[in-house]
């Protein structure tokens, strides 16, 4: 049993933004498995956002989805409604929205491989952008 | 320390269904204990649905709050909206429900036991069924 | 790798408390880094509630913020609304909160300190309160 960390650093360019990091994950734990002492063929990764008005999400990479998920979160959530943070930073829909959501996700990983569903992409969600080195830790667990 | 790894197969026989999955993560549990191989006294299992219009969630199981749990989500997030991806899979607010409840739970193991509440359950929630053979990971860590 | 158990004991003192419990967490991280068999530089701890009527989150702790969050779960799911787990235990809106923010986070552990961003904190959030004696359940995994 090993335990490796990793981090992400994400740009982001618009004040909404879904950020699909699958590949980025992909990559790191491919990486691993070239080498003996890194090899992780069974274990978990966790994968956990640093900053409280984003949050981390697993789902359907499909353009117009992701449209839909923003226009949900602000009927939800509306972007201004007397909420006594907005007295201190201006960002209160932003954390409150980052509060329903949650900050991170863990996910298996399986023959050297994320087991995630045909379906499933791994999402890094920015809702205070446009923010510059996001970042994301990632921490697998496995032998 | 040892990571095992498992996976529940599930039919859902209506759109929308809460389906309690305690028994069967405590079964394999009991399996693992009878054979000092897997035994696993402390630890944690990642559970991890690979379908993203499903769920997990941990709550109580009693019929009335079932009930009550689908009325919100279904007031919270319209099954009708001109949503987007309704253009391509006709499917957006069961992606949009499973985006709000998130992909995973991870639960202490402790004295060989899953650790929860004398009132809670784990529960896989189809959001677009009916469906054959629906996937959830199970990762146990621990010694 | 080792893996360690801890539980903190929460008294709530109001129906609807944000009690932030991460000086506690951080307090037994300091505890096993005095102790060469308990060390951990390296890993994630899982929190886990063991409450229904309860949730685990991370986010900022700013008493305006705190405010506005219980304001908007309590737009979103109404105090009362023909619930049917009402007719049975009287705290339905109390589930279906905690249904929404979900039972736990996994956060990592990096050189011996708990990795969050600056102006995160890690919350136990009282929806059913007050409360004696809630239960929350650390899972340390690492080395």
């Amino acid at each position: 049993m090993v335990v490796i960390k990793r981090s992400l650093k994400i740009d982001s360019n618009s004040n909404f933004q879904i950020i699909d990091i699958t590949r980025d994950i992909v990559a790191i734990l491919n990486d691993f498995n070239k080498d003996d002492e890194t090899q992780m063929n069974n274990g978990i990764v966790n994968i956990f956002t640093k900053h409280s008005t984003s949050a981390i999400s697993v789902n359907e990479n499909e353009k117009g989805l992701l449209s839909d998920f923003e226009k949900v979160l602000k009927d939800v959530v509306k972007e201004k409604d007397n909420y006594k943070h907005d007295f201190i930073d201006n960002n209160a829909a932003s954390h409150i929205r980052a509060f329903l959501l949650g900050s991170s996700e863990t996910i298996p990983i399986v023959d050297g491989r994320l087991d995630i569903g045909t379906w499933q992409s791994i999402f890094f969600i920015e809702l205070d952008g446009p923010r510059r080195s996001r970042t994301i830790d990632l921490t697998f667990i496995g032998e």
